[in-house]
């Protein structure tokens, strides 16, 4: 039997599946960071009619979905597996967006690398000969998140400088078994890597050591470079994960300064919004991707791309318990040519 | 490119994956029930030497995975992936395991369905050419599924007859792409059903008609009949759900009552066990079936089974909120023979 593997932790994709539509919807906030222009939806109110946060949140993760479906010209009935997650608890953005689109429905929980753990899964899906189409998607939303795993939003709790600000968005992506791409071609599934970082406000620190594991076995296993990457940019680690990142991956031999970026410093600007450390978040990773970068591989401008969302798996309960952040980074690599 | 789908929602496996391991740790109360001789490991205390009940369930869990994968004379390292999920909030027992084992990881979130969940993905995994070996794994714990979704314990809430007993254990099944059976067949992924029950003590309603529109499904996709299976096996639906199913089944035109059963019948003894109307959780489909059907299976008294775990998607939250309790089933065929 044809194993696809390529080392300890990759696998190579014998029919790259191609990217064949992306959709973001985000928040107010997010609409006047620097990526404004990139996303198809800004809201102006990120309670979007609802009557909570988190019936905002679904709603926002439902509608980018349908969204993604109609800009490929097609209907939920022509998806045979939704791949999604958020970081609420048992997930209810996802179920119930899933309710409401009817298709057969894979729930995942990677915190903010379910982007990259829904495209992992779904990639894998459709090179196997499983699925002609598939959609993954994630979201997150700052005043659901934030009640749930940290203050309520009334308390006015003053925020660290190494907190991050949890993105209000959601994107999703159409995969194809045919199509012009860009196309999913490496996939490099992350371990869980804890160096006993216990303050939940601090995830760039807790999930950096886990995108240097990934990044670095993604080199071993394909032979790749940061040189043969125009962008390797991680989920989000922000300004406090981003340093230590670049530090301890050129004690690993690799320079990454000319090509690396991450998704919490690119949706905002830290100065003026006043985010610290940088966005964070499910939909943080979403966005950026199935906004900045997949347009800008469309257009050409990036041609081979390295996505490495990053998650922080604990929980409130854990950290309570004397637990420390148990995190993981899944990497997939996003080409426009396929050999 | 080749496409294994078969009929609207099922995979038929080109190489079927085969159940090389499975592995059970159950509860004291568990171990009382008609099913003790076909577990691993009873335990007598279940804290098991831990300070809470979510370290307890991540013991559990990791120790289960650990004696599935010794059983089958293999390492953590020669897994190629870990797919796992639990109830609990951010899937904590399930992370903390897979830091523990240092597997590749990707985290599930179906409820009570997450063993077939982990058991759809695992085997299109393998049979994708993407790995050797997987391990399928999921656990809940009473005390600490009870004091999340519902009340603490020490509150002393009076349980109505509708309700189940969340399944302290664990199970974890090995699957590779080669070996001698049993072996995973088809797999049919559930839609999100939702009749409109918000009642969080009447689970069995609540899913009732996921598992029916999945089994449904599943025999117009493979045209197989329920005489063609030795037996079909709901995860959790108990005496409630389980009355509706066989009703509504046979409306349908399909009389499943010479063979179905559902894990959460199976593994208490209702009238002496006090159980009210079964067992429920994750680890209720996970222990029956990698405890009692698998043995059975290997001891051919059971040669095709089709298992169903069946999932609640909601949360307390998305119930405090007015919302009705979205469910889903996820179904897997396994066979002793192999065309």
């Amino acid at each position: 039997m044809a194993i696809k593997r390529v080392g300890l932790q990759t696998v190579k994709l014998s029919n790259p599946p191609s990217i064949i539509s992306g959709a973001t919807i985000v928040g107010p906030k997010e609409g006047e960071g620097p990526l404004k222009e990139y996303f198809d939806l800004i809201l102006e109110d990120d309670m979007w009619g609802q009557e909570s946060f988190e019936k905002a949140e679904a709603k926002i993760q439902e509608e980018a979905i349908k969204l993604a479906i109609s800009k490929a010209n097609l209907s939920p009935n022509d998806i045979q597996y939704l791949f999604s997650g958020d970081l609420l608890n048992q997930i209810i953005s996802s179920s119930y967006t899933a309710r409401q689109l009817e298709i057969p429905y894979f729930g995942l929980y990677g915190a903010c690398s379910t982007m990259t753990e829904s495209l992992s899964l779904g990639a894998m899906i459709i090179d196997g000969g499983f699925a002609d189409k598939v959609v993954c998607a994630t979201s997150s939303h700052f005043s659901s998140a934030e009640r749930q795993f940290r203050f309520p939003l009334e308390y006015g709790s003053q925020r660290p400088f190494t907190s991050q600000w949890t993105v209000t968005g959601a994107g999703a992506t159409v995969l194809s078994a045919t199509g012009n791409g860009p196309y999913i071609t490496y996939i490099t599934t992350g371990k869980i890597k804890d160096y006993g970082i216990k303050d939940a406000n601090n995830m760039g620190g807790a999930m950096a050591p886990a995108a240097i594991d990934t990044i670095s076995q993604h080199f071993k296993d394909t032979g790749y470079s940061p040189k043969d990457y125009d962008l390797i940019i991680t989920g989000d680690l922000a300004l406090v994960g981003k340093r230590i990142l670049l530090d301890l991956m050129k004690r690993e031999g690799y320079d990454l300064s000319e090509v690396y970026s991450d998704c919490g410093l690119k949706i905002f600007d830290g100065e003026k919004q006043d985010t610290h450390a940088g966005g964070s978040g499910c939909g943080c990773a979403a966005v950026v991707f199935n906004g900045y970068i997949y347009k800008e591989m469309l257009k050409r401008n990036l041609n081979r791309v390295l996505l490495v969302a990053t998650g922080a798996l604990h929980s409130p309960l854990s950290i309570l318990q004397g637990e420390s952040i148990p995190a993981i980074a899944h990497a997939v690599t996003i080409d426009n040519l396929v050999e």
